[in-house]
Parts: C-alpha cells; structure tokens; sequence
C-alpha cells in the first residue's frame, strides 16, 4: 500500500499493481498534460493535471465500488479502467482532442486501448492476474454497470472533475455533494441508478455541470486560445512538420516548445501570442437559434467547408490563412443529463421527477455558439466580411 | 478596475497599470514557472505558478497596506514591489536559484531589479505617475516598514505561498489565520510589529512554516529531483550549451525541452528519469550535529571542493560525473522566525514572549541535511565510498 | 472598532454604535434563538443562531453598500438595518413565525419596528446621529435600493443564511459565490439589479436555494417537529397560559423551559417527546397538484376549518386534541426568485436571460405539501380517516 | 445502516444497535449540551454539542480501528466506547464539570458508567451481543490500546472536538491532517504510537491544541461566564435549591431557566447578566511563575481556603458573597503532550524526536492564571484588596 496526497480527496491509497502502473512512462506523462488545456489562460491557478485527476477518478470508483458491495475482482477492475481512463489524452486535453478526430479519426478513449495493449501497462495488469480485455470492456462501455461507473451521466470521471476544478480554478460551482450520491447509488437492471432520496444531489450535480460549462469549460478566452493552438497544430500536420500519429507521446511542454521553435512564421507567432496572452478576439458570433438548423449541420458535419469560408474570409481581409478562425464546437450531448432514478422500487428517467434536469437537457444548448475569431486590430473587417456570409 | 479569479482569495482586484504590468511578456513567463519546482513529483497537484502567487502576494500586501492606512502612493508603490518581486525567478523557481548564485552571483532578487528597468514596466509604472525607483527601493529593503510588507518574516509574500501550498499540495499545515495577523498589525518605530493579541496567530504562522518546511518544501524527494536538474543545467551551462544569462528568459517548457533535446546524452538521460520519475536514491545523508562544523562550512562555501568529492566518489564507483551528486542545502536563517511584537507599547522580540518561537530557531536546524544521491543501482557502492570519506 | 469572529465571515469588524446596539438585551436574545428552529433535530449541528446571522448579514450589506459607492451615511444605514433585520424573531425563528400571524396579527418584520422604537435602541441610532426612522423606512421596504439589499431576492440576509446553513449542517447545496455576486451588483433605476457577467452566480444562488428548500428548510422531520411545538404553543395560548404578545420576549430556553413544566399534560408531553427525539409521524400527505385548487385555498386561508378537521380526526380516532396535527405550509412566493438583470444597459427580468430561473418558478411549487401527523401507534388509523375525507 | 450528516465528516454511518442508543433520552440530552460551554459569549457561533462531537468521536474510532485491522468485536466495541465518552456530561460541559468534584467527588468520566449501567444503554449493548463490561472497561483506560483510542494524547476524542471547535468557532488552529494520523497509527507493545513518517502531524496537533487553549478553551471571557454560572450553581447547591445528583439529568435549558426563576436574587442577577453579556470583569490575576510554589498549591488544593479568601475580599469591599469569584484552574497536565512514536521499530517517547513536543509540556503552564473577578464597578476596589493580599 502507497499513498498519495491529493488535494481534493487527502490521503488516496494505491495497491502495488497500481503503483507499477502508475510509475510506467504512458501514465508519468500525463502529469504533463494539463486537465483544462488553455484554461489557465483565464483562471490562472488551474495547472492541475490528467494525473491527479486519474488517481482522483479511481480513488472514487473504488468508493463506488465499495458502496455496491462488488466483488474483490470487480472492485480491482473498475479501479483500474479509472485510473487508465485518460490514458490517451494527449497535450492539453481537450484542446488536441478534435486533431485526433481529424487526423486519426479517433478519440482519446479509443486511444486508451491501443496504449494499455501496447505498453507494459498490459503486462502489469496480467502479472496480478487480472484481465486486461475486462479492463478495456469497462472503458469501451461494453460492461453495463462497470462501464457506468467510469462513463456516464452520474460517473467517477465527472465526480472527480467538477470538484477538482472548482478547488483549483476557485469557482464555487463545482462543489457537489459526493457523499450522498455515493451512498445513494444503486445497481438495478444492469444500470446504475440513484435511489429516489439522492434526488437532490444528483439535481446539484447537473446544475453544478451546467454553471462550470459557461464559466470555466466553454469560457470565451479558453475557446480563442484552444482555437488558436489548434489551428497551428493543423497547420503544422498538414505541411508535415508534425505526425498526427505522434500526439499521444507528446505533452504540453514539447507542443508549445515545438511551435515555438518551428520554421514556420504562423507557428512562433502563435506560440509568442499564447506565451503573452496576446490573443486573437472574437469578431463574430451566433447563438444556437440564430442560425438556421442546415447551415449549423453543415458547419457540424462538412470540415472543408469550414476552412473554405477561413480562407475566403481570410483572403476579403487581406489575411493569411490562420488569422481567420471559425469554431463550431460539438453539441451537447442529451445524454450527458440522463440519470436513472429509483423510485418505489422501479427505474425511472430524472426528468420525470425533477424539473431541473428536464430543463437543463434543453438549456444545454443555449451554450452553444459559433464564432469567428481574428487578431484585435482584423476584427472590425472580419466581421463585416461575416455579416455579410453568415447574416448581420 | 479588472478582476481575476484565484483559487486561494477569490477576486482579486486590479488597477490599470497593474493590468498593464500582468499583460507584459516578462509578467506572463511566470504562468509557465512553477511555485515549487519539482515538488510535483511529490505532491502531483502542486502545479500553481509564480503567475497566481505574485498576485495573490499583491492583494494581501495592498490589504496590510489598507490596515496600517498608508498613503494612497504607499498602498499603490507596496502594491506594485509586491506584484513584482518574483519576476527575477528562474525556471521551476528555487531548483534554478542556485545557478544564479554560481555563475552570475546574483539572486532572483537583483535580477528583479534588472527586468524592471531593462523592460516596458519600467515606462507602465512612470506613466501612471509612480517611481520605479521607490519600488525597487522597497524590494532592496532599503524602505523600512514597505519592505517589511514584502520582505520579512510577516510579509505578504510568505502569508501567500503557505496558504497557497497547503490548498495545492493538500498538506494542511499552511492554514493561516490571516484576518487576525492582519488586524494586529502595525508600524512602529518605522519596523512592522504585531500587538500582543496577535501572537497566537504569529506562532501558529511560524509553526506552519515550520512544518511546511520538511513536509513539502524540503522533501526529500524533490530535493533529489532538484540536484538532478541542477547538475544537469550546471553542466549544460559548463559545457557552453547553454548561457547562464539567458536563464531568466526562461520558463519550465523551455528548459525541459533544452535538456530533451539537448545533443549531450547525460543531460538526456536526466530529462529522461524526470519525465518518468526515475529519480536517483538517497545514498548518503548527515544531519547537522552529525558533521563537523568546520567540515560543515566548507562544504558550504566550497563549490569547488564539493565537485571535486563528487568526481572522487564517481570515479570510485565506475560511475561518469553527474551520477553521483552532494547536496548542501543553505542553513536556514534564523532571522525567517525574528518578529516584532509591540507589548504594552513597547518593541520586543518575539522569543521574550514565545516559547515556541524561540524553539523554532534552534529547531530548523535539525531540518538540514547534507545528502549525497546516485541511481538506485548504485546506492550501495556510493555508500560505501562516503562512509570511507565523511564518516560512518 | 472591535472585531467578532464569525465562522463564516472570519473577522467582523463592528463601529462603536454597532457595539452598543449589539450589546443591548434585545440583541443578545438572539443569541438563544436557534436560525433554523427544530432543523437540528435533523442536522445535529444545526445550532447557529439568529445572532451571528445578524452580524453576518450586516457585514454582507456593508460590502454591497461600498462595492455601490454609497455615500457613508447610507453604508451605515443599511449595516444598521441588516444588523437589526431579526430582530422581532420569536423562539425557534420560523417556528413560531406562525403565532404571530394568528394570534396578533404581525410578523417579525413588523415587530422589529416596535422593538426598535420602544427600547434603548432607538437612543443609540440617535446618539451616533442616525434617523431610527430611515432604518424602520429600510427594513420596510419603503427605500428603493437600500431596501433591496436588505430584502428581496438576492439580498444580504439571503447570501449569509445560505452559506451559513450550509456550512452548520453540512449540506453542500449552500455554497454560492459571494464574490462575484457582490462585485456585479448595481443600482438601476432605484433598484438592485445584476450585471449581465453575473448571471450564472445568480442562477447558482438560487438553485442552491431550491435544493436548500426540501433538503434543510422544509426537510419532513422539521416540519414534523416544528407542527408539534406550535401545536403545544397555540394551546397555551387558547388556555391563557401563555400571552401571545410576551413571544418576542422569550428565546428557545423559556418556552422549552414553559412547556416542560406546563401544567397541561399534552404540553409536557410534547416537550418530553421533543427532548427525546420521540417524534409524530406522516399520516398522510398531498402534493399541490394532488389537491383542489379550490380546497388548497380554503385550506390555506381558513385556520378554523383546519382546527375543526384537525378535531373531527382526532374524534374519529379516539384521539385527544393534539394528537392528529394538520400542517398547511404557506405557498412559496415567486418573487422570491425574481432577479433583475442589465443586459445592454437595459434592465431585464431574469426569466428572459435563465431557463433556470424561469423553471424554479414553477417548481417551487412541487416542494409543497400538505401534510398530517399522529403518534406512530396511531398513523394508520389517522391515514385511513383522512383516506375519506381528502381522498385516497 | 442509518447515515447521520455532520458538518465535520459528513455522512456518519451508524449500525443498528448505535441507532437505538443515540435514540435514548440520556442520549438525546446531549443535544442540549454545549460542547463548549459558555464559550458562545466570546465566539458567536460556538453552539455545538456533545451530541455531534459524540458521533464524530465514533465515526473517528471507527477509521482508527479499521486502519489498526482490529477484530469486528472490537472495532464495534471501541466505536460505543466513543460514542459513550461524554454521556456522563452535565450541563454546559465542562463548565459544572467542577461542581461534580466538589460535591459529588465524581467526574463526567466515572459518571459515564452510573448512566450506561442504570439506563436502557445497557439492555441495547446486551441486546446485540456485546459486553458493557467491556465497553465501560474502554472508558476506565483498562483496556490498553482501546483504551488509548478513546482516551489518550492521541484518541479520536481530541481529534474530533480540535476540528470541530475550529468549524464552529471560526478559529482556524485547529485544523490538523486527520488522514495522515490515521493512516500512521500502530498498535506496538499494548500501546497506541505513530510511525515516524507521522511525526509533523503529532506535532501539528499538539501544537494546534496548545494554540486552541488561550485562543478558545481558557479565553478569559468565557472564563469569567464559567466562573459566574459556577458560583450561582454552588450557592445554588449549598441552599438546598438543587440537589448536585441532579446535575447530569439537567440540561442547559433546564439550569439557565433554573438560575433565571431562582427564587434567590444573586441566581437571577447571575442569569441576567450571562443572557445580556453584562459579565463581571478581571480585577486581579497572576501567572503561574508570579506566585510562590506554596500559594499555588494550596489554592488548588484547599476549597475551603478559597471561599474564605472570596468571602474575605468581598467584605473588604462591601460586597455581598458571589460578587468577588476567584478562579484557580486545573494546572494542564503533562500526559497531555505525551505521544509515542516508532522509530527504527522502537517505542520512544515524541519529546526524543521533537523539540516542538519538548517545549510544549513546559510553555502549557505558563497558559495557566489564577485570577479574580468582579462587577466591572467594584474592579478597582477589589484590586486593591487583592493586591495586598496576594502581593501586587
């Protein structure tokens, strides 16, 4: 038994296997990938990272685990798909993620399963007779309630997220109830599901969810700058200065040095405007419903017209390509508020016990926008050049 | 007015020409210089930077100031050497303050001094009608009780990172209680004293560090860590791959990416084990009143002498230079516990009043060390080799 | 100045004519008059008092007063008014809120008037040369904006009683984010509004109300408890053993005290069964969509009516008067989540901006029930009675 | 499995047989106990009570047990031990804590076994299979390191009441690192000790426990309402108004509406100066060292001494019996400091380790004083007197 200090949960314990695994060079790394990418940029105290925040996931799915009463097999597993579940972030988390998207067609979940099968980290597992398959089950969803209590609406993963930003970003909202959603949550039918007297502390939860999301997560400055080190690393892949296929292995600290030192002009000047907060601005902008239902599916779905329009934009502006972002975020997903709740012995969805899940399903949206962004002294332009694309 | 976000004192408050500092390059390197070096090898959530720091240093200091209802040029002057007395630090912060001392012969301190008047802060803080050269002046300590405010053993500086580490870190021992130090304090005789009734929270302030002190900020852990990237930057520096007065450009990236890279093959092995937290072991270790004194003060004061032994030791052992490594920590100054407390209007001494304070003198000296590190497979040999030369 | 330490404020810091004010009778009965009357039954630490609340609240005005730039008299003003805003509060706060209404007529607020002007109070605002009736005028709502911060939906009474509950009971739901709520905080034609930037700590605000509401404020077994206190009070009043009019002179100890040694059985029934936690239980309950709108109002407006069905049920079961209680909460007041807004220079309704804020209205309404209580031997009988009356 | 929300630790989990007992009225009194007497008077929001203190103590001896891996008899056997450890507690705490001695020659400690033994406590301990016998050995420290548990320099008693009264008081020495004590903690040679490893954090709670007593457990004002509520209880006794064997049925309900309705006017005026604060004031008081060793013994020893030196002074002065109150504490003894610490496999004592721990023992008695009070008119007077009397 090791002990780590955390700042959220105190004292987390490991058990040697988890130790090995989390001294192996595929885990070491993610102690460089910071848990909220350019967020920093805005809060200036969340430097915490993947690393914490994996030993933070499984110290609470053991907890989970423990409250269900599994078994010592299923209790070992379900620790370790938490601990690997952000195995295959790569550098500023969720800033790179759509570069894997594009480029490899993956996610980092999916990249997850190729480094555990591919690392000592599979041999580690197999050593204290454990199955490495099961583990990768319960990550890809395919072991009911196993897999929920690493992905879903009501997960180890969120449980740990939303209080640890909060603690290090020092917004209030993160702070969730964990004690009683924990001894709340039952199996039923395969699912994992709260009984009815957790109501309010899952309700707490969503809403906690919903307020981090305009204020921390999809928070306007973080977006720019995410958008900005995106498009450089684009660039970059495309003139094949960079391997898409190498992003796993890389962390914030050789990204943003690599850029840095790269021989393109557009790459340095990215890096000098990240090192100095010298960040492009929003030069144009529309809200879910201000935008017509086809011409938001096509932004979604069609990647080269939105690069298209860059440059066309770009070019009426007498700009180079890259000094013109366009960023469609993905929607959210409904999903994320689904909760099972048990009421007189029986499942049922959230929404038909609470008002507030059933209005945050629909809120969510609301938080979506699409936006253009330039450097300071191009936004007037651009956005006229907009006005005229998209519609004043 | 601007508000950022801390985690540590919520809003915090800033006047233009302070935005105006933050928003210079030299301001924004400290986001990428971590407050405790290497102690996140430790501590996997002491990740927050000398950025967050120096605000929260600035805040605390304009709340004294406020207190002790200074003039609004002193509150605005305290305010700004506050804001900038860290901008001299060099990567991971004190893991480089040592390079400093060798090859320059300067401290993060003067360099301070240089960076504001070599850079655009110098002309921000003159065009609001304030005197670079008064603040520079308090950060030298030649201004009485504005310097106490910054420097000192009751200063804004010191007040800030032990609340900072503590909610980072997840060590509690740095809870202060700031409110009541700061109601009770006052100028003096042109010194900053403290009423008696402040003294519990003075000694509890004091206790803090204390034990802060072996906990975090001498663990030994990172201490290893530390002469690693010490002795691989010292070489780096010797071998002209690097120029010492290019250090406080500067920031963690650049400097672990340099040693990544860097085409001599111990400097890569050295990024290497940190990356993957391969650390070198304790091999060696005599605490204070186990050394000679005259022995002691040698090792202290000779450098040359120093790697003259770590080169013996290594030869002994088979072992290239750089793999094996002395550590001689400088003696903590008794001067960090001496505050003044007014008692029935009078100055006195801590100690006349505190038992504790008066223990802590003496007690920091059994929290150093000297130590000698080599690779776990070399412990042994190494051992043997120091039992020989410093005794069993 | 002197300084109380609070809890949740850290140091308060209290002029010379607040001191006084503190240190009259009146104030210090407060200090046995429990926040959350019966709650603690419930959430064992749910002992704070409508003393510190008092302090706490006034420290909160103050801020709002100097974060709008009021001029000194106003801050003072509106401290005094927040200071003083509690306290007409009877035994067991809210608990015994009820009794005022019926038997003389008034609520807290109004009796706060009277206390002020008929003590020493009155002397002391006017010593220190403030109007006693501008702070009646504040805590009448009769003061545009000064009013505001002491009452409406987003005042200081309102921001200390959530963080303060939460932090006594250790329900997390009450954290909300001061800072930011303080620092958007603007006067609009003459009234409190928000800046746009602090939407989302006002939507946390008062969903951390909501979940407050069936989590502490209305949790079942307070209900339970409270029902039973007032039950036992409103005899002795009918039976003249108590006067109406001597409530805001007692605190929690003297009714205690009263109706243990009662010389009324039911009244040291009850008492002994508070003391010992040997509570009444549901017997039945309608939610308000369960129940006729037309009944509901009956209900609610006719206190005779509930008596005669609170006698017949007890008749029918064999029960003395006392035994069966029917509890008729009031409705939740939608101006309670009635928030302005200034979006564009505009004031707005918060609706208009909050999904949220626009649900809670209506869901407020489901934390309503009406509710009957009998001894637990004598629950099914009572439910069955009631089955016939209101339907099953 | 009942679960309990405490502001302190959150969910406690209680087992079935732990519910019956809390639902005893010897049990429930606890909620009318202050944990720290009239300690409210100096810091508002200090209205805790032994009863959460009670939960939290098991709750803690709970954890201490499971990381000590002791059997399930004990683990359960411990957890009632410590939920039981202040049943015996008379009204406000430790302020009547001194009428048991004098009258009753008895403590809360020795009283605990009467209530356990005589109440239904022991038919529910019977019930579910385990020895009161054993339960009440634990209390009696016949029972080593179960004993040492609940009762020691280090057992879940202090642990829970140094965080709990920091919580509640709003005085943040007392916060100490739970999870590392625990998780160090061994049981070696029949003894409770620490791992060296766990060594900053003993020391962290000696020395918070040390900054607690003048801050909070000894703060002269509560001193002085201790002292007054004592005398009124004493004269209260020698007139036969109560009886001293009632004390542990009274509540602090029961006796502040006792002393209130007193048919003796001394009680009354004692009552209405504790409920309007309008306390006597320090008129004489000297330090451990500035009073000769004879004197010092003899005050402590000799009751009879004291009340005659009272009587004495207040005839000096005019005054009726009760008006002068001198207070001669406990002297704090040593043991209190006294911790085990394993190094190298050996038990030693912490004050071989720690200099902090060494100094501590000697810097308690200089919290020490012997003091007398009066109504602040009499002060001067009554100084004088004491002055020459006990020397100036």
């Amino acid at each position: 038994m090791k002990v780590i200090r955390d700042s959220i949960h105190g004292d987390i314990q490991l058990e040697e296997h988890e130790i090995k695994i989390v001294d192996t060079p595929e885990f070491q790394r993610l102690r460089r990938i910071k848990q909220l990418g350019m967020t920093y940029l805005v809060y200036p105290s969340a430097n915490h990272t993947r690393f914490e925040h994996s030993l933070g996931a499984m110290h609470i799915a053991g907890r989970i685990a423990k409250k269900l009463c599994l078994s010592e097999e299923e209790y070992r597993l379900v620790r370790l798909a938490a601990l690997l579940h952000d195995i295959g972030h790569c550098p500023l988390s969720h800033s790179s993620e759509r570069l894997l998207l594009m480029y490899l067609n993956t996610t980092h979940e999916a990249l997850a399963k190729e480094i555990i099968t591919s690392s000592e980290i599979k041999d580690i597992i197999e050593e204290y007779g454990y199955s490495k398959e099961e583990v990768i089950k319960i990550l890809e969803r395919k072991k009911g309630y196993l897999s929920k209590i690493i992905s879903s609406s009501l997960d180890a993963d969120r449980m740990d997220y939303l209080v640890r930003d909060a603690h290090h970003t020092g917004v209030a909202y993160g702070i969730i109830d964990l004690d009683r959603i924990i001894t709340t949550v039952e199996i039923k039918e395969n699912e994992l599901a709260v009984e009815h007297r957790g109501l309010r502390a899952v309700e707490a939860l969503l809403v906690a969810r919903f307020l981090m999301m305009p204020t921390v997560y999809l928070h306007h400055t973080s977006r720019i700058a995410d958008a900005m080190f995106l498009k450089a690393m684009e660039i970059s892949i495309e003139e094949k200065l960079l391997k898409s296929s190498d992003l796993w292995k890389m962390d914030d600290y050789s990204v943003i040095c690599f850029l840095r030192s790269c021989e393109n002009k557009y790459q340095r000047d990215i890096a000098r405007r990240l090192d100095t907060r010298n960040l492009f601005k929003l030069a144009y902008s529309k809200r879910w419903n201000e935008i017509h239902p086809a011409r938001r599916k096509k932004l979604l779905k069609d990647l080269k017209l939105v690069r298209k329009l860059e440059n066309e934009i770009a070019e009426s502006c007498n700009l180079e390509y890259g000094y013109v972002i366009i960023d469609v975020p993905p929607i959210p997903r409904k999903e994320e508020i689904d909760v099972k709740i048990i009421k007189n012995g029986e499942i049922i969805s959230i929404e038909k016990e609470s008002q507030i899940a059933k209005i945050l399903k629909n809120a969510q949206k609301d938080l979506w926008s699409f936006e253009v962004y330039a450097p300071r002294e191009n936004v007037e332009k651009v956005r006229k050049v907009c006005d005229d694309i998209f519609g004043v």
